[in-house]
């Protein structure tokens, strides 16, 4: 598993050094636990599709989207990174699409931010195209008025900046329990590496993948009506903005992610 | 309750605006809902004592002391802020002292530190000293391995940071669910509202003042054994350092902060 | 100077402690040393009466307002935080109104954000309406192409984001050197101190006070012309929005912040 | 230049979009002005030597090492970045090695930490061990007293901060301007471009290049004493630990990066 030669330094990734510890990241599998919130909407299916690589198809709901906000904790396969809380909390905004590969059915993760460095690096290695936003997401309240319970009415927010511009906002007001997860949620991701050129004649092709994922928890999910906006990031991310925004979800999720899988 | 005269701008605190809403904070109630990581424990009581004004005396357990993390919402009357999570949620550390005012027992907030702003100066009008740090807590996990579970042998960590140096850290392991809450988290807070000194010749006395509160709540409260260090952060805080570490607990709490009363 | 009686914890500011030096604020003199972005504007002088107490008037020129980037260090009488750089160093963005104080020309601070706690107590202790905010500006480069030369068609930016949320954008394009400070960097400021209310029936009615500032220095001042725009903060903050803009200045800055007098 | 299929969407790095506009990266040449602060130092040769990969060597002057901090603005071929300055700067902090590659002088980066999100992934791509930190140095002040003039006697600050710990912090007080760069700022650097293992059965081998950088400009470099400190990161950063302190050094510095070349 060592990148370079067996006699120098080495390590899962930069940095490398004489025993590995300084590596950035530590091997997979990565454990995650984390809560959700989470909005099915629509987007112009014809704009989802230009999103696609050729080797994925819109499959039979094309135009299906959904925005996710999570507020995660992780950890390493050993727990080292628990006592140092601040290491092992991130939040996460994604915008998936749904997609097939030889209609096998997928989600396409077109847009990612988060805000701590660890999982962003993490999630270039998987082709998760992660960057550095200011995502907040309204945390349940077991006591008092200061945040809803997890329950009927209960209301829940979400919001992403990124260079101190809002790019997208989202509202969840709780109806009640449902037995499926939402669909995006509940289907593999595909993801392409990409490696960006940097040595003159030296190009990497893409490699399609799908992300290997072990250990998959829900807790209840509720579910409700949703409100969903964006308001603008890049040239392109509003290409993806709802033409009808469906139900939202508020609701635990865990997972093991242990390594990908060329498609 | 307008600071200034009736003809200008005014406001419950800077800036003063023609209609008083670009005000940095509301006016009290705050509603606050939270979940708190705590360890008792003693400092040597003399220095407690120094740390005390006249008017309070260290009671009938000098030395006994407090370390408190907490993960707050918070929210106006109105609950105007809650669609925007990033300004409800903050993070907070407390270093509290037994003593009594007239033997009525209260607790002295000597440290604390926050990490956002609004609450910082929201903390100077009730005489708290929030200073800015970072401040970071173990979250429950409902499900997956990367947070432990409000149950036996769930383990929560505390770290908290000023500019770039870690100041102190903690960690309680659950043992089981107790009747009630820490002590020092069941008496009133006592504060030294302290208008620095500014123009020449004008003085304002400290006022000591206890916190109005009501509505308060708490969860089941679990309790555990507790580590507990202090690594430095100003001349006196080592003066502070546990001599002796209790028992730790974790919970969540709700209070309405509704103004001060003159001690 | 002492705000506690002697006997007890003390401290320039809160919080109080046996030898005084948990305080976060030093007393003053505090020396500050800073680059500034300025953009001299108009905003309809109606809405700009509405933002002066009664004892200011809108003086000869209503409307005459100016939009001030500034990138500072600062330091205590002692210089002890010049080892810490990351503590000397913040951001502010400042809206200024003119006025007149008994026919003397004054500026009216009305808005003002930096990203740095101790600046924005200290702030607070003034008069001086700081909130938390991101405030970037360019800074000139001595070589290369990743930056502007203080010198004819240097562009510098300005830009201000609240809450994840743009406020205001500026830019300078230099066009020459000119002889005189910007009209409201050349006056002294004039601020409210409020001392928001807390214990019931207990008021302290707000002071108008002037800055004392000594050992003024200015740079060469550069001009040229400017853009300046506001997004939008609370209600109030479009009031004070750009009906024109002026000139736009570039400049290095520097005072000693001694005190304050009422007047 | 694109990295997937010219059929479906793409871009110099992810997020891959329609027009390729989402790419976080874009492509070089970076144009870079910074101003640097850095001093030169020895480390035990042969812990240097084990931070070497078998293709180089510690050369002529084993243990030469050197600490460096910068501040920069950077920007694409087109300055798209420049009207939003907080997207333009980041700060750096770089331990570098003397080597040699087949007799030619060089530097190798064994760590290096950054406060922004594009010039860490930026720096992956270029097999610059990037991770983030809180890096802070102080700033020549043109006027007043609260920073340093570019001249005798001034004096420099730099401190690194990571995950709430201090990790390293530097002092130069200036003597005089002298004729040459410091040694390790004088050679390229050479990178090991590591591809961390995700997929099973496919592994990257690392890629030994140099920068290709043009267009270097320095100010006037000024040097003096100076002081170096690391406190600790990982289990193998002590390793690079100062045994000697040698000369410091402050100026500006310019370059435009432009890809990489296999060594």
């Amino acid at each position: 598993m060592r990148p370079t030669t067996a006699a120098g330094p080495h390590g899962y990734s930069l940095p490398l050094s004489p025993s590995g510890t300084a590596s950035m990241l530590t091997p997979p599998p990565w454990h995650f636990s984390g809560n959700v919130v989470m909005v099915d909407y629509r987007v112009d299916p014809a704009e989802a599709g230009r999103f696609l690589p050729p080797e994925l198809t819109p499959g039979p709901d094309p135009g299906a989207a959904a925005a996710v906000f999570a507020e995660w904790q992780w950890c390493s396969a050993s727990g080292a990174e628990l006592p140092d809380p601040g290491r092992t909390q991130f939040t996460e905004f994604l915008v998936l699409l749904a997609c097939t590969h030889r209609d096998r059915p997928m989600a396409r993760c077109c847009y990612a931010w988060v805000d701590s460095a660890v999982p962003l690096v993490r999630g270039w290695v998987q082709g998760m195209p992660k960057q550095f936003g200011e995502i907040h997401q309204t945390r349940p309240a077991a006591v008092g008025r200061a945040g809803p319970r997890l329950a009927g009415g209960g209301r829940f927010h979400g919001t992403v900046s990124v260079h101190g511009r809002r790019v997208a906002e989202a509202a969840v007001t709780l109806e009640g329990r449902v037995d499926e997860p939402p669909a995006l949620h509940a289907v593999p991701l595909v993801h392409s590496r990409v490696f960006p050129d940097w040595v003159a004649g030296v190009s990497h092709p893409a490699q399609l993948v799908t992300s290997e994922v072990t250990d998959v928890e829900f807790s209840d999910i509720w579910a409700g009506r949703a409100d969903l906006r964006f308001l603008g990031a890049d040239d392109d991310f509003g290409l993806l903005a709802p033409v009808e925004v469906g139900r939202g979800y508020v609701f635990s999720y865990a997972e093991t992610l242990c390594g990908g899988t060329l498609l």
